[in-house]
This record gives C-alpha cells, structure tokens and sequence, in this order.
C-alpha cells in the first residue's frame, strides 16, 4: 500500500500517517518526490481497511499494491489446477476443452432426457439445467425443485454427463449436493457470502460465476471465500457483464480469459448463451471463448427454445450444437488443444 | 407486448407467431406497416417469457410494453404510501424527510451509543450500523453479530431513534426482526431472492438498496417480491450504480429519485455515502439528494474514521453532521417539505 | 510514478526499469517490500507515455502518482476563476449561480426572440441555442447556420443576455465568436483536438461539455488543451455520461460538481437536459444541481416542445422555467449562494 | 414508430397525438389493449425526432421500430460488401481476413521501414501507423505529420502492403489521401461530423472506428454519413468500448462482430490492442476475434515497445506477431476461411 500525500502536507501530517500505518502493523517508507511526498507501507496486511487513513489531513489517496486475493492467485500455486467432474472425470482446466450444455430449466423428464441425449451424442461432457431457478420477477416460472433434480440424476444415470446445477439458497446446498455433479452459483449470488461459505462444506466442484458488475478482484475474492471456507474446486464462470450495449443482454467481455489464466490456478469457462442474450450470437461467441482459451463452455440448448419456459431466446437447438461441436474441435486444436 | 416481424417475413411467418401468442393466452393484432409487420399482442400477461417468441422464424424482436412490476407501481396505488419507522413513529415518505446515520459497523458500544447521542442531537430520526457485514474479503471484519443487535436495541431506548441494520441471511432473519426497527437489505442481496421473501414474514418495514448494475424494473421487482410474499411496507434506497468513473466508488444515480416518485408508491431514500465512497464528497450529495425530491438519507457517521473498521474513507464526523442538517432543513423547506 | 514488479523480478529485472527510468530522465527510488519490489521515479514528467515501461521483463504495472493536467488544477491556483460573460459581465464561478436557458436549435426568428425574452424575464442571465447541430443521424434538422447566429445576435441586443452555442468545426470558429458571448464545444468533440486548439485563439469563454464517457483526467486535460493554445477562460460542463441505465438517455454524475471544484478552479456548470434526456426529470435535477454546487445550469427551453425540430422530449417550457427559478433561488440561499 | 399512451389516457389525449403523428407525415393506427392504449405510426420517416411526441400529454413513451440508418443495412443489399484495399487489391470483406499491423505511431523511417518488413514477411496485408496523433494530453508525442506520411509511402513503396493512417483534421484530408491507401477515424471522431462528410469526397476507403461509448445504431449511422457523403468504401473497426472493468484499457465488445455481420454489408475489424490496452492479452484477443467471424485485424506492433513514443503497453513484437500469424491461419480455416 502506498499513501500519496496532498502537496503542501507537512511534516505532523506525515508522521500521523505514519503512526496510523505503524497501527496497522505495517512498516513505512517515506519518499519525497518533486510534487508530492508518498509513503510506502511495508508488510503483508491484506486486510487493512485503506480507507480509513484516506481521511487523514492532506492525505490524496491510497494505492494498493498487492491484490486482495491470495489463495486464488498464481503467486501462490503456479500450476494450472484440474478438476474433475462427472462421473467420467473429466479434467477441467486441462488439455481438452469441455462443453457442458442444456435447458435453462429442467422442464419435465422427457423433455431434459431427450436433450441429454442429443448433448451427450454432440460429444459435450456435461449436462446444465435448473432445478431452483433464480427469477428477476416473482410471476416467472420459479423451476421444479428436488423434483428436477431427481430428473437430472436419471439423465446423468442413462447419459455419463456431469450434472451442473444452480443452487440459490443455503437450505438446498445438502440436497442439490446430493443429485448433481457440479453446484453452480450464479451471478445473482457472486456475493451472496453465506451461500459461498456453504460451498466450503460441499465435497463437489463449484461452478462461480462472475457478477454482472464484478471486478476481477471481487471475483477472485468470491472464489477465496469459498476456497477458504473449505473447498478448492472452484471453477470461474464468465457469462458478460453491464454495459450500456444495447444489442445484447450482457457483454460478453472475453479478454477476461487470458486475464484469469494469468491471474489464477482455477478453470475458467465461458457461458455465450447468458453473455449475449440471443441464439444467433451464440455459436460465434462460443468459437470466441475457445479461441480466447477458455478451459471449457456452459451453453443454452434447448430441443422447442419458441416453447422454452424461461431464456427461450438465448437457446440453441441441438442441431446449431451438433453443427457448431466440430468447428469447436478444430479451432481448439488450432491452439494445440482438443474437444 | 409488440413482435417486430423482419422485413422478408411470410404471411406464413406471422401465422405461427401468432399461434404462438394465443398459445400464451394473448389476443394478436397484426398491423401491416411499409416496412415491417408487427404484431401487437393483447392481454395482461407479464410472466410471458418474450424471449420463446423470438426464436420463431423471421421475428426480428419483441418489445414489452408494460412494466414487468404491478403492484408497487403507482397505476394500481396512486397515492405516496407513508412507512412509519422507529418508536416515535416517524413517517417516511410524507413531508418531513427523514435523515438516518451512524457508523457502517457497530465496533463496540461505546462507540456506538456515543454516536448515537451524536446522531440523534443532530436532528436525525434514525441510527444505521451493521451487525452482520457482507464483506467482499473473506479476511476483512465480518460485524458482531448478536451482540451488535443488542448494542444497537441498547442505543434505541436510549435515543429513541429507529435502528436500521442489515441482514445477509435468511437464518438471521428473525433474530434481526426481534431488536431492530428496519431491515436492510444490502445492494449485493437486491436478487437475493430467499431472502426476499423471507422479508415477506416480517412485520417490520424493509430498506432495500438498489443493486449497484440494476435496472429500474428489476429494482421495482425486487422490492414486488417483498410486497407479494406479504410486507408491503418496502423502503427504496439509491446508493450508486457501477460505471466507468473513476474518482468514486459509484456514481450516484440522482435522476432516480424524481423517476421512481413518478412510477412507485414507495418512499425513496439515498445513500451518498456508498453512492462516493469519500467524505469529501458526502455533504453536497445529501443536499442534492434532498433538492432531488428524497424522502429521506441514509449517512455513514463515524466519531473516528480513521480507525473505523470499516468504510472509513466515506463516513463523515458527527461534527460534519451537525454542521450539514442545518443546511439540509433549508434546502427542504425551499422545496415545500422540512428535514 | 512509481513501477510495480512482479514477484521473482530479478535485480537485473529491476536494473533494466531503473535504465529506462533514468532515460526518461526520472530518478528511481527502490523499495524491497515484503512481497514486491517497487521503484518510485522521482521527477515531474508527466509526458512520459508509462506503457513503455509495462512491456518490460518482470513488470506488473505501472501506478502514477500525478494527475496529468496541471494548468487547470487548484495545486496551481488555488481561488477559483471568475469569467465574465455576456452584455452584462456576468461573473460565472462567482457567488451568484447563472441559468442559462434556451430551445436546443435556432429554428426561426421568431421562436428564438420570444423564448429570449421569457428566459429573460425568468431571470436567466444567458440564452442557449444551436445554429450548427451536430446530429447523430445525416436524415436530422442539421441547423440553420450563419443564419442562426444573426437570430441569436438579435436576441442578444433585446434582451442583454449572454448568448452561448454550439461550435462544431474549425472552420467556423471566426464567424461564430463574432456572433456570440460564448462557444459551446459538444460532448461529442471533447477530444477534437484541432477545435480544442482553434479554441485557444478566441477571445472569448469556451463552455466545454463532458464527454459521454470521459473520466475526469480527460475532461480536465481537453480544457487544458484550450488553455494550453492560449484561451483560459475555460467553463466546465457536467451532461449526464453514458451507463446501463435505460430510463435516462444519460445518466447526470452530479458527484462530479463537488469533485471538480476540489480539483480545478474552473467555474462548473451542469446540463440537466442532456443529463437525463426527459423534461419531466429536468427540474428536480436542476434544483439537485444547485445544491450539489454547480456554479451554473443549462437549461433545454421550448415554447412548443411538441414541435421542437430537436430534443423536444428534453426540453421544459418557459412556464416550468418561471415556476422553477424561484426554488433554485431559495435552495442556492440555503447554501450561501444567491440565482 | 409506436406510442405508448398512459393508463387513463382520455379519447382527446389520443386525438392529439394522432393529429402529431399525422402532421409528421405518418398514418395512425390505434390499438385498445387491456392496460394501454398504443399507437402504431405508419410510413418511413427515420428523421422525425420522436421526442417531440413525448411531450404531449399522457404519452408515457415512443418505441421506434425501424433501425434509424438505412443505406449501410443488409435490407437494402444483402450481399457483403468487399472493399479492395492498397497497391494488391487485397479484398476486405471476402473469405480471406486481411491482418494489417504496424506500430502506434510513426516514430522515424527507419523505425518504420524495417517494421514494414517483419510486418510484410509474417504474412500481413497492411501496414497501420499514426502520422498525425490525436492524443488526450496536449504535453504527448504528437506525431511527425506530412513528414510520417512520406515514410508511410516510401513503406507501401518498398513492400507492397496497404497503408492505413488516422486523419484528424478536415483541412489534413487532402494531404493524407494522397500518400495512403486507407484513411482512419479514430474512436474519438467517430461522431466529428464534418470530418465524416469530408470522407464523402475521398476516392479511398475509410477505415471508421466504433467510438469508445457508441451504441452500434449510432456507429452505423456515422457509417451512412460517409455514405450518404459519396463514399460507400467504409470499413467497420471494433476497438472496445468503456466499462466499468479496470484490468483492461477497454472491453472488446466481440459479439459485436456477429452482430453487425448480420445487420450492415460493410466489412468488420478487430482492433484488439486499443481493445485490450495490454500486449499479453492481444495475442489471444487476436484468435477470438478471427473466429468470432471478423474480416481484419487491426494490430499493434513495434519492434521495441519499451521505447515506443506512444501505446507501448499494447504494442506486441514482431516477433510475437510471426508466431501468431499461423494461429490465425488455423482458425480461419476451421471456420472455412483463410488468413
């Protein structure tokens, strides 16, 4: 942390900063430059609430200089982590992409079976569909419960899929643990800090995935929490962000891949379907993601999407899936890496 | 809802959207344009997912004409609904505009009930201080809890100020409801949606702070779900919106205040203090926020920022208080109202 | 400025920041922290393009310390600057708040000169109107040119107000001084830079508005750009930047008012038109604007704004406009300043 | 074009806004729904300025159905629009995607002519650099001018590739016609109309920067002012567009590329350096960007970024830029292209 005093701080107001930094435990430094003095605070102290010498007198503003995560960051564990899911484990984070796909919702049992089949046959390793759907609107379609999670354990019974599944409450994670492979927490619920500590007791990956409006850091942070809570098999999700894009639902900001890879040991996949908000953005934006070098992909498919209880318009059909698998395989072994 | 056919689209086309409209229990009324065929679907259907209609073939897009909202809108109530708050019972959302402060965390009790004396000598009608933090690091200060409510009920009888405290999780809800005047939900929790309805049991008023990348009609939604679940009395706080600047924590979104008194009942306050992120900042923000048409303020006070555990860099000084609600009366009895 | 190495930089890492440090002819200052090694450059050099360093081996990032405007800053003038405007000298920065008001294009003689005279009898001190509009689509009313500023000279000779518009390229510039009190450069051209220089050669104040997506540095560094070419009498313009919010054509940042004049002595004035797009939102963000501390308003005024050939649904009526200049006055009394 | 009344909306409020509507040229058609009352506005008159409408009384708001740019659409030419680009003519916009590199700016000749060759030799078809630089301090490098432009030709000279530069100014346009095969407006002109209309007399393509806030209506309007100018020969660049995101300079929009594939004929590239802000996310920036569907690359690259005179932090080597061009390659072919 670097303390930049106002031009014209005097000496006291200096050593009260360094005072307060001493409080903290930290060691100072202090450097008088041409137009400002600034005071560099020696020690690892990642949680010091910088705010709190901001309101010194005559001091300009605080730069941090270490990143607020730890455990998450490649400083600590150089080597990309693999995680395996489904009952095939499957190694996500490494060589081979993997494509994970399905329903929004897990309707009713024919319909999640026969698309499970269809995924399955496109050569995908997973299965996506919600059981508790989190809705933006108390009229909207609120998901079947431990009834389609019941579903989704069938078709990952008849299919091999790894089975990712939404939880949004703290009081369902046992349960949900229980039927699927992968518990996903959505954006909605980035910060939901109860639910991410939950997520430590949880013996099953943890698909995160990145708030609308998250910074980097505030993402990697949510992975520590539940890492530090107990569970390191934390798998990023990038699934767009909030701009003022019109076009799109959210915007898919892709460079957050080659970002993260460098940043953090953890998997990162990439969700086009809620990235973008349309089908037919969809196929483009998934050959983005693996060109970008995601480590895996969370897609929307639905067999009717004109019939679709919830997201309709951001579903492929399995045969855009069955269409797009192929171009997948290539370009990821354009970048010597396969599908 | 209207469908905007593409330009090209067979009478066929608009067939099957309009098979698709009655399916969903719609009236169609195709309008033949020069450029375009539009369909306009007729009926109150607000949980419609738009979205399985634009998948069909040649519909360019959908445009929903209603707010997805009802019943805390002011077509159904026209006039402002009045919450009272805190034994005094004041009345949020009539003339007089209710200030609210005090620390971002209780830390101890003589901190906080000093504060308190501080708060209420001001002329403020409420005290704000957490219990239960949701920290975006798991290693920063996590609030005390049980012990913070009891400090807070302890301040209350003392002051007789209304105290207002957030709750993270739906476990805690009762507790919380049990020594507080008002529920906060915090901006990260706005689609919380447990939680939420768990406000629904309670018979306390709910304060509930727009998420920082919400849409106005997700915000209304979310404030729909309290009242659906059956607590109608929901306070709407503005605390910022995240965007590209940069020398604020957020930018405070003030054209939210006269816009939600045109569409909602609801009372709506503000909170320049996330809405900066500094002190400095904090004075001219309430004062705008009140010439803005407020009906109250949500301050963060603190009697040693520079040792607050939390959000020092945005809390103000009682003495900064004192010295600002003079100011404020004036500016709310320029507008008709009083402070 | 100060350089931030990864962990593992070597002291050959280091050695090759400090060589290009010294070429830049900046004086390093190491610092071996405890988990970075940083090198605080000593010098004032705000030219030096810091990327240039990022690509060395080793390095993290690159934090700097100065702002990158100076001319404009209260480091290097401490009182704020007064500019006078208009027939009647009117001291905008001063302690009188100045409106300014006016329909967004000069559509005929006769619209401009009775609107000129209802601003006038409200109790405006300046008249705004465009002659050259800058449209976003080729098919819009694009102004009335040369023309148009006869009109507002004519208006200005009846009425004494001070007269501001629009310039929107170079070659213009002469004829448009010689017309009007003061040039607005758009939103659009803040980074125009062969403008902000032609800017430098008038003799008279430059109304510069925010761009939609400016940071504060660029902002400050466009004004600097004009009174680097010789002009300083430079007036900031705050007009709503571009977020995700959608009942708003911009959302109006108003935290930027007490930010500006913390850190530039230049009057700042606020676009509530602009800033939000409808006139139902106008008045209260004029009346927020006051209190936030804005030096003055520019107001979008219509006789007719169901016939405005532009920016109808932006602009209020002389009537609003009597009914508000009243409250505005009574608010800026509550802070000290008078309209 | 559709208006929404209000509820409550009288018979006469609906009169009126026929009599508006009809007025601007447009046939009504009104629709009585279950909670509003609609009115569909029949004709294609893209330059009434809606907002005009929203000001009469009960009109809740104006919902536009005809995207407001017309000649750059695919509804007018279905058929992709392939521009032949420097001295080999090679063809935008076809099924080989054109990659045009080259540093920010041009620094001397021999800086120049020797990244000419690297650039030529790796497989490249154009050659991009700055001679006049519109940069956002008026204290940076401001380029060499006509002097750049020379070496820019003696480039093109000696290596056959294309050579694209940013003009800044009208009164420059002539000169820079001259000497190069592509002009460029930068992010920052995108809405610098009178420059956009000087391009309308150009014989030469113009290479047209999305501006760093521009929604793709307004991008392709500033598109059909060139055309509408007489210069149909216009090329579409994403650059990346600003957001909240803080590890990147922009966030590179890339669903744009589909989308505007899907809405406009006119070829579309990828900037990924200004998209980006960091040479080590280029590279896989680069990847995506070719499979999202784009028809160029817009690259920089320097042979020494830690001395380049501007944007050295997203300046890759040339070196970087041979190992990445077979990459690209693979990628084109896996989609059925070629590089």
């Amino acid at each position: 942390m670097i303390v930049v005093m106002k031009p014209g701080a005097t000496e006291q107001d200096v050593r009260h900063v360094v005072d307060l930094v001493n409080e903290f435990g930290l060691k100072e430094h202090i450097i008088y430059g041409t137009n400002r003095t600034v005071i560099a605070c020696l020690g690892d102290k990642r949680m010091v609430d910088k705010g709190a010498i901001e309101n010194a007198p005559n001091v300009e503003r605080i730069v941090p200089i270490l990143a607020p995560y730890k455990i998450a960051s490649r400083e600590v564990q150089k080597e990309y982590t693999q995680i395996k899911i489904g009952p095939k484990d499957f190694g996500l984070g490494g060589t081979k992409i993997g494509v994970i796909a399905g329903p929004c919702a897990v309707e009713n049992e024919k319909q999640l079976l026969q698309t499970a089949e269809k995924v399955s046959a496109a050569g995908c390793i997973g299965l996506r569909a919600g059981a508790f759907k989190p809705r933006t609107s108390p009229y909207s379609f609120q998901g079947l419960g431990v009834e389609g999670l019941k579903i989704l354990a069938k078709a990952k019974k008849q299919t091999g899929l790894a089975v990712v599944t939404e939880v949004v409450a703290v009081e369902h994670v046992e349960t949900v643990a229980e039927y699927v492979d992968v518990l996903q927490i959505g954006a909605r619920n980035m910060q939901h800090y109860p639910l991410l500590e939950a997520m430590g007791k949880v013996k099953k990956p943890v698909l995160l995935k990145r708030g609308m409006s998250a910074q980097l850091d505030e993402f990697l942070l949510a992975a520590e929490y539940i890492i530090n809570a107990g569970n390191s098999q934390v798998i990023l999700c990038e699934r767009g962000i909030r701009t003022f894009e019109e076009y799109v639902r959210n915007t898919l900001a892709l460079a957050v891949v080659p970002e993260l890879k460098d940043k953090t040991h953890l998997p990162v996949v990439v969700d086009p379907s809620h990235g973008t908000g349309h089908a037919h953005l969809v196929p483009a934006m998934c050959r983005a993601a693996v060109a970008a070098g995601a480590d895996g992909l969370l897609i929307e498919c639905h067999p009717d999407p004109e019939h679709a209880l919830s997201d309709g318009a951001q579903s492929i059909t399995p045969a855009n899936l069955s269409e797009l698998m192929p171009q997948l395989k290539k370009i990821a072994q354009a970048i010597g890496r396969d599908v």
